[in-house]
């Protein structure tokens, strides 16, 4: 019997514990908090992740660790690798610890991103206004996280303002690049070096969190082997174990890489249904040294955040084909509840169990229905 | 928070447990084994179905009441019907408590079925082979499964033989049919009462146990129609709620019914990752009282039973496409430990992936590359 540590409990713990099961393996879960969503799914010992006490329970009789959330510390992880192998590896998660060393590892690898410049003083911030322009995104270097510990930047009079409130950190300016729309792909790497990927995805969110991911995204085609290649690289730089997602802006027909998650991501749910292995299983499959499932899609898919309130539950089923995922946390505003799946080989049909779907989340939580927020950067 | 009790905690008590989790639905087992399968996705009440106490705290607090194994007896669904509704109803295993009255009710329904004939001594017995003819299957009527309690009658001289075994039960002769193949088909029905149908499955088994199923069964074009419109009638006559599998022979282009299993089915697992929604979300949903979903088929699937032991996981996963199913149950020469599933687009590349599937399964358990037994009847 295969049993894995995960780090965390949330959701992506939940869906973990699910795809594991039918594969005869036994997740067990490490997390603060009290009666998480992935107690339906394995034992969780509640307790802090650097808890010395509870690292060692954890990880006694585990074969593999991984985690599901990746505001862990590194110290935590580094403590855990050295008691059952961690995949993937802490050198993953010490890659995001600052978005300045996280886009210049992006550049070094070839992965184009938006402009950017560190930011230290008023007076670089001066400067990286002088040469990357305005608009911009002035960004804390750690710890931000959905639209938190940042400012955008639109006339030169926003600047004293912007420093005044973030000034105390170290902070990187990003150019504001008009994308067409943001992207994302998901992509595993198997303990013998093996990689796929699944179709890239096209992300809108509302409010700094995502509402939707629809894939394939328009214009894969062209743009699947640049996501790809991508991926690839930061795959195998960072000896990677498991499903990595890569956020991109799309512009023009050229991928900028935004930012990398080290796991499971809110944009591959779609995969449960919608490819022929989920990102779920994969994860599992890679992190306990099984072979990688395909990852070819099964029709256009589409999966819509449940955020705040449920609909309720019947008028979701009832639209055709739709596939529900609780999480089984309590409802609170801008809370991730779940989300819904549907997939269909004719896409202009997909668009119409969509707007049903959008319809009956946005009527349950009413504040989802404001316009779009421009500064998803 | 919807809480479904089920009788029953194996491995379709599992997979059950497993399509509940994302619907929000909790599902509590009732079952006399320690330990049993669905204890990864459930809290399991140990106790015999009649332990008048278990059934008060297995019912408590549940919105509805299920079964996933039909020998649970009449009696204890009847006690417990009065407590929470049951669904399907205590009329749906009355209807199949005795082989006699199954098949004088497909008749009733107008649905055919091979020629029968009650057999209660050894001059009916007589009488029966004159008016159905050799060869046929003497079959006890009540208790009778996976091949036991029966003989196949080949000659005059096997009459003896046969009352000498069965005699003293009541019993039933059973024309053999030259079937060209065994099908069946999974159908659910809502507590509105909508009906929807899986595509009709070819079964073949060995041994006397499935040893694996193909959806869609060659000639379903044909056969489809005839199917569906004995499962419409079988669910409305028993005011069904819930998944129900028919087992047909296929003769020339004519089904003929041989037995129903009122609950989900081991032919009809292709459906968690080769239909829309699997038989196991249907039935939850049917039972939760929730709209059904598309049971569409999502390509050519095929489902493999794992038995008596299981090859190494690694090697079934290399098989692109394969999802595996382990049961967690420990090895037991006979014992179905899981299942595999695959879908594929093209049929004829499917064949392929099935052959390695077999190939694998059955050099783990040599046993069951035995010639196929005749007396599937």
């Amino acid at each position: 019997m295969t049993t894995i540590g995960i780090l965390g409990a949330g959701q992506l713990g939940r869906m973990l514990g699910q795809a594991a099961l039918p594969l005869g393996v036994t997740c067990r879960f490490l997390d603060p908090a009290a009666d998480p969503p992935a107690a339906a799914v394995g034992r969780c010992i509640t307790a802090a992740f650097d808890d010395a006490l509870a690292q060692q329970a954890f990880a006694a009789g585990c074969q593999a660790l991984t985690w599901e959330f990746e505001n862990v510390s590194l110290a935590a992880v580094e403590t855990l690798s050295a008691l059952v192998p961690m995949r993937p590896g802490a050198q993953a998660l010490a890659a995001k610890q600052d978005r300045l060393d996280e886009k210049r590892f992006f550049n070094d690898l070839g992965i184009a991103t938006a402009p950017f410049a560190p930011v230290s003083s008023r007076e670089e911030l001066a400067d990286a206004v002088a040469s990357i322009g305005l608009p911009a995104v002035l960004k804390t270097r750690r710890d931000g996280y959905d639209g938190k510990g940042q400012m955008v930047l639109r006339e030169p009079a926003d600047l004293d303002r912007a420093w005044a409130t973030l000034g105390a950190k170290p902070l990187i300016l990003e150019g504001f690049i008009p994308f067409l729309r943001e992207c994302s792909l998901l992509a595993v790497r198997g303990l013998d070096g093996e990689i796929r990927c699944w179709s890239l995805v096209e992300n809108e969110h509302r409010h700094g969190i995502l509402h939707r991911s629809l894939a394939p995204a328009p214009h894969a085609w062209v743009l699947q082997a640049q996501a790809e290649t991508a991926a690839r690289a930061v795959l195998e730089r960072l000896d990677y174990v498991g499903v990595l997602a890569i956020e991109f802006f799309q512009h023009e027909d050229r991928l900028l890489a935004n930012e990398f998650a080290p796991r499971v991501h809110n944009s591959g749910h779609w995969t449960i249904e919608g490819a022929v292995t989920s990102q779920f299983s994969n994860h599992i499959r890679a992190v306990a040294g099984l072979p990688l499932g395909v990852t070819a899609m099964r029709g256009h898919a589409a999966m819509i955040n449940v955020i705040g309130a449920w609909p309720i539950l019947a008028d979701l089923l009832a639209i055709p084909g739709t596939q529900v995922h609780d999480y089984g946390k309590a409802p609170r505003p801008g809370r991730k509840l779940g989300h819904v799946t549907v997939v269909h080989e004719d896409a202009s049909r997909l668009a119409d169990l969509i707007a049903a779907i959008e319809a009956l989340v946005v009527a349950a939580a009413p504040e989802r229905a404001l316009p779009r927020v421009a500064s998803g950067q």
